[in-house]
């Protein structure tokens, strides 16, 4: 939809169609938790297009229900199906871009096929799972995976009065975070009773014989459960681009150049479904985040409008809620600092949020991961209140600009005693890691 | 106190004497309104230190009611006199620094001597107000100037249920803004039933013959009240360093180099007494700021421990909340750009701050300033809700770092429905000055 827009944007005289299988275009996949949790009432409220909008206020159209079936570079031509009436029918192009996102990895379990079993990749589980929590009352869930979207309905079931336990094959929840830090997050977890189960792989799902969900089987020991969510992760959706012909990368993404061509003369990809690389690590990388794919599609319209744009590149930047802490990192971890081919050093520290004076202080915890040698920064995980989420936009410009610690104790950051202490803990951090030096 | 502390960490044999004439060391200025208004209970909580526990925890020695008279640079010694005792006494030293700080301005007005009068510039004048404000039932107050004290005493007042008029010389409220994000702040004082009566000078205070005071003449009218409140800017303390012979700036603070050293041997300069450059404009400037205030002293207190330290600059970061707004800069504005030679462009936007479909969504104004040759960003000012404080900071790396306005457009900050829009208020701002461009 970014594409789509930008191109038009750039050059109205432009015919462009929009194909998309299912029947939504232009949703808020992050949004779906709030919307199961009721925080957000409506699901059209997830909406910002639907088709008939978005001809009526960009003058594109958009097709749902139509499942492109082969690309055929030679010809430029789509053969697709229109799922409605279950015809076949072809689609000629000037100028293709393949963004067809990604699927949730579903492990191959006993007794995962059945109801109950929701994976929130789309807005139908989301609304299937809303009727579910909304017509029985609260029950046991499992998460099967302590990622952002398992910990945000984690937090939306336990809102509705469901036990939940989380169910994490690695030893810690959030991955990407180092262990200390996502120990912070377990605690906070663990405060507002959430069962864990780290280091313990699920192997499968039991059900009665007319197919009820009954529980969860684990390496070790077992759960009982009414519900089960899976979210361990993703898988690039490239099947169409593949058997095109169209080269994949070394990630299994889409591989693109910076204008987000494919190796395939006319056909662009961006989103999820696309390779990206790392600013940092300058490491190709697949990215599940919007925020990147939004702005690769922005750049894939422009090029497919005949401008010149460069996509420069991710962080990996998220923030998330958990509970009452703010979870946000930016740039690499210690452990992929490590696989970068970096030596990485760390500091923590851990600092009022607000002047100490001030009344409702909470710590701020933040890590910093820089490059030994160097001094360059490489990346941050910030833990505490609300403000973390824009803390973590400061890190990213940091990280962007290639800036060495004595650079950010010296950047000149906002104070007053509602918002900020004096030294903030950014600076604070830079500083305890020079004097550590 | 900063530079104390540094150079005791650097070199723990270091003899170091701090000299202070009010009876306070240590305490947060900025904090005095909160303390007014009585969110801060005590007025020790405003008080880092004591000489007492600073001795204690840091072991350096601090001396109150202490004030020097001459610095006599040839014979590397402090002449001065203890304020209890009344007694002359002289301090030899082998390095020196002045840190005297600022002086509000105070305009030659009659009537300003006199009772239910303040400053609010130190401690002393926050315990006065607050006991006034805790004897005597809400009145009406006049606040002289529309700058960071002068709102946040409004604020404090009004929630004490004080009636308060801002009287402001210039056209706008907070000069620092561009006029039109003035006019923002301008909304939520009148929505909160604050007077605002602008490009109106004050030209004395009236009071009865016993001294009580009984309201302020205005160039234009006059206003009835109890209680004034002067803040119509600062003035830089520097007579002791300009009878030593030691050379001022343009901006006639203290002249000193990046290392904190001013024009005479063994002589240091820091905090808001000491001139200071801009980083964008790169021009010489004085700042009221504690956050420049203390990296200087912490600049300053390496390079007298025989270390090599080098202070970068500012930006004049800054944030404050205005009731429920949340107004934070950072560079240059449309006006001081060209004053500092720039050819600025200007986009303003506004957006919700968070996801469209999030409950409690508040727009985020954000003002980008930039130069149109180069494109490079010079400066933003941002009005919105709490998270508006760190948003700043991005832009102050942004301005650190020198980048353009399409650097800005790739920043990969973070998104996440509760705190932020997909497309963050400062990368929307970016595109738009984009393409306006």
């Amino acid at each position: 939809m970014s594409a789509a827009s930008r191109a038009k944007r750039i050059d109205p005289s432009l015919d462009i169609l929009v194909l998309e299988k299912s029947p939504f275009i232009s949703y808020s996949i992050c949004g779906v938790p709030y919307f199961v949790e009721g925080l957000v009432s409506e699901v059209d409220r997830l909406i910002r297009f639907t088709p008939e909008t978005f001809w009526k206020e960009r003058q594109i159209r958009a097709r749902t229900g139509y499942e492109v079936l082969e690309i055929v570079p030679a010809r430029r031509l789509l053969i697709g199906r229109d799922l409605q009436t279950g015809q076949d029918e072809s689609v000629p192009y000037d100028s293709l871009l393949i963004s067809t996102g990604y699927t949730p990895i579903i492990p191959p379990l006993d007794g995962l096929d059945g109801p109950n079993v929701y994976t929130l990749s789309n807005l139908d589980d989301g609304l299937n799972l809303r009727q579910l929590v909304e017509k029985r009352p609260p029950g046991r869930a499992v998460v099967v995976g302590g990622g952002y979207i398992g910990l945000s309905m984690t937090e939306a079931l336990r809102h509705l009065g469901w036990q939940v336990a989380v169910v994490e094959k690695n030893s810690a929840v959030y991955p990407s975070l180092d262990a200390d830090m996502s120990a912070l997050v377990e605690e906070e977890l663990k405060r507002n009773s959430v069962g864990i189960h780290l280091s313990n792989p699920v192997r499968g799902l039991r059900r009665d014989a007319d197919g009820t969900l009954r529980g969860v089987a684990l390496e070790h020991g077992s759960l009982d459960c009414d519900l089960t969510l899976v979210d361990i992760g993703i898988q690039p959706n490239v099947e169409l681009a593949r058997s095109a012909g169209i080269p994949l990368g070394a990630t299994g993404a889409i591989a693109v150049n910076e204008r987000m061509e494919t190796g395939t003369p006319g056909i662009f990809a961006a989103g999820n479904c696309a390779e990206t690389f790392h600013l940092v690590s300058r490491r190709p990388v697949i990215s599940a985040l919007g925020t990147a794919a939004s702005k690769q599609g922005r750049i894939a319209g422009e090029n497919m409008a005949g401008r010149r744009g460069v996509f420069s590149g991710i962080l990996g930047t998220a923030v998330s809620g958990v509970f009452d802490l703010t979870v946000a990192q930016s740039g690499l971890s210690s452990e992929t600092a490590v696989e970068a081919g970096f030596r990485p050093g760390v500091t923590r520290v851990s600092v009022p949020s607000r002047a100490g004076y001030f009344p409702g202080i909470r710590p701020v915890t933040l890590k910093l991961i820089f490059d030994q040698p160097s001094r360059r920064v490489l990346g941050a995980q910030i833990i505490g209140d609300a403000l973390v989420a824009k803390r973590i936009d400061v890190v990213a410009a940091v990280l962007t600009a290639g800036m060495r610690l004595e650079d950010v104790a010296q950047l000149d950051l906002a104070y007053a005693p509602p918002f900020a202490p004096l030294w903030d803990p950014l600076l604070v951090a830079a500083n305890v890691a020079l004097r550590e030096q």
